[in-house]
């Protein structure tokens, strides 16, 4: 499958079987990640597998009650670093939620290839999710998904145009009521 | 070609070939960034291609002198809406500099597939890339990427190794000088 259709097929997945991931799925998923580019090869990245049901729960309980996350075979928690990011992406901010964006992008795109369902978690507490798993003070959470085989086909959620989101040699606004 | 093998042999591209880029290819590796998710599908992002000889030099100076930007045909340059963005991940942030990661990520894989050459350029003054680009004061430049056909094949710069940076069921250290 080319990559283009692994993009247009990837959705939010709300809802999982219980089946468990293979070993092998779940090396070429991890892989993924790991090989994502970041600032400086920095890699400023940790990713918690969690797959004890009552700490899914909570992590569910945690994300504003998205009790679906639970379902799902296995919870990632994905965690930066921003001490160790690069510490001047533009000269004004550090680098680590891009970094981190990066890896868990390429870990949903391989999922995706693997027939996998996630969905990208940024409606939690990092308050209450770091407590949880032990998080030091000054590891930060990015977002949380879920990962196992989709029990659902959500709809296309469509796209701006392109019209819209390119433009050339100089920034042009489009329309009235956007950037 | 997999996934795995495209994020596999994507490396930063410094030397570039004048060739121009066809249509067809330019066409899809928009549409990679174009359908990249976003926190809410908020796509809180615009991306100004710069093909301008002279333009690129300046964005290339504004880059800390990185002049290798230039000799590409193309130079993207990804801006993000803060304000436009999902405003709570974590509950701490806003979702703009995760947003506009993950087109870029999708944009580079696609480039990728297609045989093109991409290097993050983080290094780079924002103040200065603005003005040149008239971008208004609300928009973030999060990062460039010069794009075309690569005329070099740089070694693999190497990762951390799986067990540094997965953990199972709760945060752990690993060794004594990483998180």
């Amino acid at each position: 499958m080319k990559i283009l259709d692994i993009i247009r097929k990837r959705r939010s997945i709300r809802k999982y079987k219980s089946d468990s991931i293979p070993d092998d799925v779940m090396d070429r998923v991890m892989e993924a990640a790991r090989l994502a580019p970041s600032g400086k090869n920095g890699q400023p990245w940790k990713f918690i597998l969690v797959k004890d049901k009552e700490m899914k729960e909570k992590l569910a309980e945690a994300s504003r009650g998205q009790m679906f996350i639970a379902n799902a075979p296995v919870v990632i928690v994905a965690c930066g670093f921003p001490d160790k990011s690069y510490q001047r992406q533009g000269n004004y901010m550090k680098s680590w939620s891009i970094d981190v964006a990066c890896a868990i992008d390429h870990l949903m795109l391989q999922a995706q290839e693997d027939g996998l369902g996630t969905c990208w978690i940024g409606a939690f507490e990092e308050k209450e999710v770091k407590p949880l798993l032990n998080i030091p003070e000054d590891v930060k959470v990015l977002a949380l998904t879920p990962l196992g085989y989709p029990d659902e086909e959500p709809h296309d959620r469509g796209r701006k145009p392109t019209n819209e989101i390119f433009c050339y040699e100089k920034y042009e606004s489009f329309g009235s009521s956007l950037n």
